[in-house]
């Protein structure tokens, strides 16, 4: 498999025009030819985590490339706006893009499954179905047409259910519940009778102090502590079903890829795939850290969603699911690759990881 | 925290020597030098997964640095036996190494806790350890006076207790266990009654035919299934509490880190951090493939540890551990800053990762 990597990759390293394609090392002068990106983002200047990883991407192919790919990151609305990554990186307005393939739904239904779908797979087994399960291949199927090469391009892991300032002990408080939840998850609440909104995250805080929505998801401990909402919510819920393990995407705009010498062009690709892991590794420290911070010093009330609710979202996400299946080719490939790869993951970490935690806190 | 990253890494590759420190880029003749090194590693050449991760870095850095920095990769034994790649790296035999930390504990007593500890981190645990909790730097510390500078190189999850001719109904039935068990999980079936016994790989399917042994762990379905164990054992216990997320090792004859210009550096740094995730994601992956194998085709009995048996190895874990970093002063200092972030680790993935998988499979 390592070598059916390395043949994809070599094809598409091929497909893309390098000048070096015969194996053997050359230093010639095209590959000292320096290049400027643009790299637009669907999130705040070096906003925790989700920022921080384009700037760490950026850091990492200007130390390996000696300086000769160098890559400017502009935060949300600094260059086009968050929800216009897409495009000005498919146009060429930017040359990569850093964003979740979930806001690009409008574009192609599949792509809410590039980031994180209901109930679906988590961030190791997301990484696994992506790398080593054909996920990444039908990523690049799906943004092939808008001359985009898709990479992951981090992970936030397992995120919380959101912030709620009413108790959801049925699936009854649901109804009339106006929560801030975008993409498939948000589906699910409105086929439960709640009112699903979305909003950027700037907006939640107020929102949330006024009334105008009565719960929120966004991302996790390290996050949500930032922005502040244990001051405007009572009740801290998980786990986060609709997005169990959201990676996140570089975009690439195939004709910049194309015209880069084959060594740049490894190096964009290994960059990512190693802030991939740094991401997860990020939230996964900061997230513990922030849980003991909410809990001990700002007292919050951390609170399981009941099994029944559990059991209630999850029979919803499946219709969500089957539905945008049936209605779209693609998602149905899409969906049956992820189904087929998610029965096997959960069979195995049922006698691994989970186990593991399990054992590790018996009492 | 990418601040402090990049100042340690700065710090790192200034410390090595590196001719471009002041940041700004340089095609100077220097950076146009060609290197070849030896890679030697603690597996058979090209062994699924373990071996395979080595290849993979080699070609990445080959991609990476067009050629300047070609690596060439030996199985065990081929330049030097298994248990011999420490001292081969140490001394300049050659230039880097692929194995696991824990096999050094004679060079190092604290050499243990960066590859596994029983009842420890698993692997998005240790991986946000290393990163973002401190372990890297202390790994770093550890291999300094050996001259070799670590760097995280795969993990293959959580590991499967192991292939038993004896059924485990209680810790009564593992005294007199003869078990292949190496490292600290052998410290602890040592403690328990049992014998515990090291020995290769290789040697394992004939010595449990033949009941020289009653007991093995090896590592999971992947390799488990490739090694064709389920001929020769009755029951495939679960879960690894021994290795619950077993981190791999690159390490790098600090004067050859040294030689290298900084974009090589570089390169070498981010090319194993790729390769850490990567191989994750293929165990993951694969694991999940091949225990339907196990299962479905060959009729493999897969049985729980009972939580009597569970709670006594674990007891017998923290005694270990204890006396360990009772024993040794380094050891004492690790086994602190693992045990911290432990608690918090096993607290946030109680109400994230660990109740995502319960809440996916309800009934």
């Amino acid at each position: 498999m390592r070598i059916l990597f390395w043949a994809v990759l070599s094809l598409l390293l091929a497909s893309c025009g390098g000048q070096n394609t015969d194996g053997e090392p050359s230093n010639d002068v095209v590959s000292q030819q320096s290049f400027k990106w643009k790299l637009v983002t669907a999130w705040p200047k070096n906003y925790p985590g989700l920022g921080t990883a384009p700037e760490n991407f950026a850091n990492r192919v200007k130390a390996m490339s000696n300086g000769r790919l160098q890559i400017k990151v502009f935060g949300a609305g600094q260059l086009v706006p968050a929800l216009e990554v897409f495009d000005a990186v498919s146009q060429g307005t930017a040359q990569i893009g850093h964003s979740g393939a979930y806001y690009w739904t409008g574009k192609a239904k599949a792509a809410a499954f590039f980031t994180s779908i209901p109930f679906g797979l988590n961030a190791q087994e997301m990484n696994a179905w992506l790398h080593y399960g054909g996920g990444l291949e039908l990523w690049r199927e799906l943004y092939e047409p808008f001359n985009l090469v898709p990479f992951a391009g981090g992970s936030t892991g397992v995120q919380m259910a959101g912030w709620f300032n009413r108790e959801i002990n049925s699936m009854a408080d649901i109804k009339g519940l106006k929560m801030r939840i975008p993409g498939l998850g948000g589906d699910v609440i409105t086929r439960a009778g709640g009112v699903s909104v979305t909003m950027p995250g700037g907006e939640l805080y107020t929102s949330m102090q006024t009334g105008v929505i009565d719960a929120t998801e966004w991302v996790g401990p390290y996050n949500d502590l930032a922005f502040g909402f244990h001051q405007v919510a009572k009740y801290y819920y998980y786990p986060g079903w609709h997005e169990p393990g959201s990676i996140l995407e570089f975009m690439v705009n195939k004709q910049a890829l194309n015209s880069l010498p084959t060594d740049l062009q490894a190096i964009v690709e290994t960059a990512a795939r190693a802030v991939n892991q740094d991401m997860l590794d990020e939230y996964t420290a900061r997230n513990n850290q922030a849980l003991v911070e909410l809990v001990n010093v700002h007292g919050v009330e951390v609170r399981k969603l009941p099994d029944e609710v559990i059991r209630g979202l999850r029979a919803l996400s499946e219709e969500v699911i089957e539905e945008l299946a049936a209605d779209n080719e693609f998602a149905k490939r899409v969906a049956a690759s992820v189904e087929a790869f998610k029965q096997q993951a959960t069979a195995y970490h049922g006698i691994s990881e989970e186990a593991y935690y399990r054992a590790r806190k018996l009492k």
